[in-house]
This record gives structure tokens, C-alpha cells and sequence, in this order.
């Protein structure tokens, strides 16, 4: 089984329920969606490329090849059970988005090229929510593919560092955000002892 | 003037004459090509795609945006220049193969994953090289691409570890590698040094 956990990321939050998946809240004229509290853990459901399609395209001797990137279901609901069981932190199960870059495919209007209106972001953010994602990062469709088709289960577990739709910036102060990131590990490694029979 | 100095790559050498560029000579009824010596300078003079293409595909917003990997010709030029006045290792100018990945996208037999022979690999080496390429890494598309859109002159010089129409794994001692790790600072430190008016 493989894990990959990130440290710095981004995530989605449904307004209303708590813990609903796709919620989203009218407000007046405008939908307005807010992403994941900052610190909400994800396991990923589909790291899912630009277009939110659960496919990595890998170039095999100049030729483009198209492969899975679906994790395994099994292992995801048994993380979330854990984490149930932990009560340390919300948790939730979301499409992971997995961009080449950290501004431009991602919608950040503060890098060093941006071409796009703060309006054209939030509607690519909105897009990304209503096709189940929950969270950004730059990694996990090529992990998630490796392990596939090498018929390794594998998991991918992140922690929300801040709501996109609100912002591009990280603020949390250092100590909140080392704490952020001991979340997926301590959720793993409570799933490792459940595992070997250890979990107390 | 943006510089990217690379550390370990490979390298594509005509095999007659010495210095000429997409020469290559047949034996028998087969055409045999080899690659740069190792530890030969190549200045980058078009990064390309695994099409041979001087474009880099950027996400913006889920849109897929082509943009222009040209790098600046006086530069290189001028480089190559620097490079004959210094007399110390072999320069030339060639584009460089700009992949996703070590190993499908290079076209390596020795990765964790491989669907390709050996004369598969070949033979799109082989197509490499008569498309101007001479060199192989995974980080100069972007850079160039970035540097041409902010409209800064942009140069890319690299050393050759090993011959890849020879093999896959860099063989060269831990000190040989670190010798031809600096050369590429050293060519570049003689021009600015040539251009601040100090070179001696």
C-alpha cells in the first residue's frame, strides 16, 4: 500500500451541511461557496487533472498515454472511519485537483503572470467544486497513476492550508500550520496500528 | 538576463565531424549514432516538447495556453563564444529535449515502468536528434517560456553526464561528476565576467 501526504494545500468546504459533499448555499442573486476550514484533512477520492477528468496523461516516447488515477475507495472510507474514530480534526472524502503549477493553474491572481479577473478564478473554483473537488495540490495524479497500474492500493491524504475562494495567500501563523500538517500523519499512522491490531 | 544552470542531463554528439551538428554516420546497413562525450557543454538553443516542439503547454484557468520556448540567439551565441576563449571543455549549441519525467519520457529501459524496447528507444532518440536535439532534462521549457513572455533574455546551458545511445545510468565517478557540474558555472561566470568588462 502506498500513502502520499501532503503539507501544503488547498481546500473546498461545503457552507451547510457540515461534512456535505456539493452543498453550496445561496446568497441574494449570487451563489457563494466557501472552500474547506483551514486544517480540514482530506482523503482524496480521484486526483483529477485540469479538467477534472481522473486521468494522467504520461508521455511514453513522444506519444501521449492516458492512465487511471482512481485510489482506492476501500482504503479512503477506512481513513475517514479513523478519523471518526480519532476526533482530532474534521475530515472529509473530496476530489483532489492536481495542477501543473502552483499559480496560474490554480487560479492564483498573485503570481508573477495572471491574465484572469478575480471573477474568471472564482467561476474556474466554482467549476472545480461542483465536479467534487476539495482540495489542490501538484502531485497526486502521477502518484495515483504509478500506483495503479503497478496494482499498488494507494491513498492520498492532505490537509486544507486555506479556503480559495477567500484567498491565494497562506496566513496561518508558523505554529498553526505545523500543526496542520501532523494531522494526515497522525490520521495514517492511526490507520497503520488499526491495521497491525495496535490502535489503543 | 535569466540563467539555468543543469547539473545532470544527457547529451547527443555527432560522431563526424567532431563539433558538427546532426551528423552522424552510417555503418553497415545500419545508421549509428552516438551521443555528446560526456561532460560536453551544451548551450540550449530551443527548449522543445516531446514533439520537438519549442512550445511549452501552460494551464490557465483549465485552458490549455501554447507558449513560445525560444530562447535568446545572441546570448547563446555569445556563450559559445566565451566557451572557445576559455579552451578548457567542448561547447555546442543544440536544442534541448525538455520531458515530463526521468524515464517513459526520456525513453529509459531502466525505470519501474517500461512498455518499450530497446529499439524503440533508439529509434525516438534517433528522430531527437535529427530534430536538433542534443541534450535531454526536464526543467528548461518552462523557464524559457516564462523569461520569453516577461520579456527577459534567457539562456540555458547544460553538461552532457552520458551518451543516451550508449545507456541509461550515469557511470561516471562521484569526482568526474562534480568536475563537469562546473563547467556550465564556469562559462557563464566568464561572461559576465566578459560582460561586466573583467574577463582576464
Amino acid at each position: 500500500m502506498c500513502w502520499r501526504q501532503l503539507e501544503s494545500n488547498e481546500g473546498f468546504r461545503p457552507v451547510h451541511p457540515p461534512g456535505t459533499r456539493d452543498a453550496w448555499k445561496p446568497r441574494g442573486s449570487q451563489r457563494h461557496l466557501r472552500g474547506l476550514a483551514p486544517g480540514t484533512v482530506v482523503v482524496t477520492d480521484k486526483a483529477v487533472d485540469y479538467s477534472f477528468l481522473a486521468q494522467f496523461e504520461q508521455v511514453v516516447l513522444g506519444k501521449v498515454v492516458t492512465r487511471s488515477t482512481e485510489l482506492d475507495e476501500e482504503v479512503a472510507n477506512e481513513l475517514l472511519q479513523c478519523s471518526s474514530e480519532l476526533q482530532n480534526f474534521p475530515t472529509v472524502i473530496g476530489n483532489t485537483l492536481c495542477t501543473h503549477d502552483f499559480y496560474e493553474g490554480q487560479g492564483r491572481l498573485d503570481g508573477a503572470l495572471c491574465s484572469f479577473s478575480h471573477e474568471d478564478k472564482l467561476e474556474y473554483l466554482r467549476k472545480a467544486y461542483e465536479a467534487g473537488v476539495r482540495n489542490i495540490e501538484m502531485e497526486s495524479s502521477v502518484f495515483a497513476a504509478m500506483c495503479r497500474i503497478c496494482g499498488l492500493k494507494a491513498a492520498v491524504v492532505c490537509v486544507a492550508l486555506l479556503d480559495r475562494f477567500e484567498g491565494d495567500q497562506i496566513t496561518s501563523s508558523h505554529d498553526v500550520l505545523v500543526e496542520y500538517q501532523q494531522r494526515p500523519q497522525v490520521l495514517v499512522s492511526h490507520f497503520i496500528k488499526k491495521r497491525l491490531g495496535r490502535a489503543v
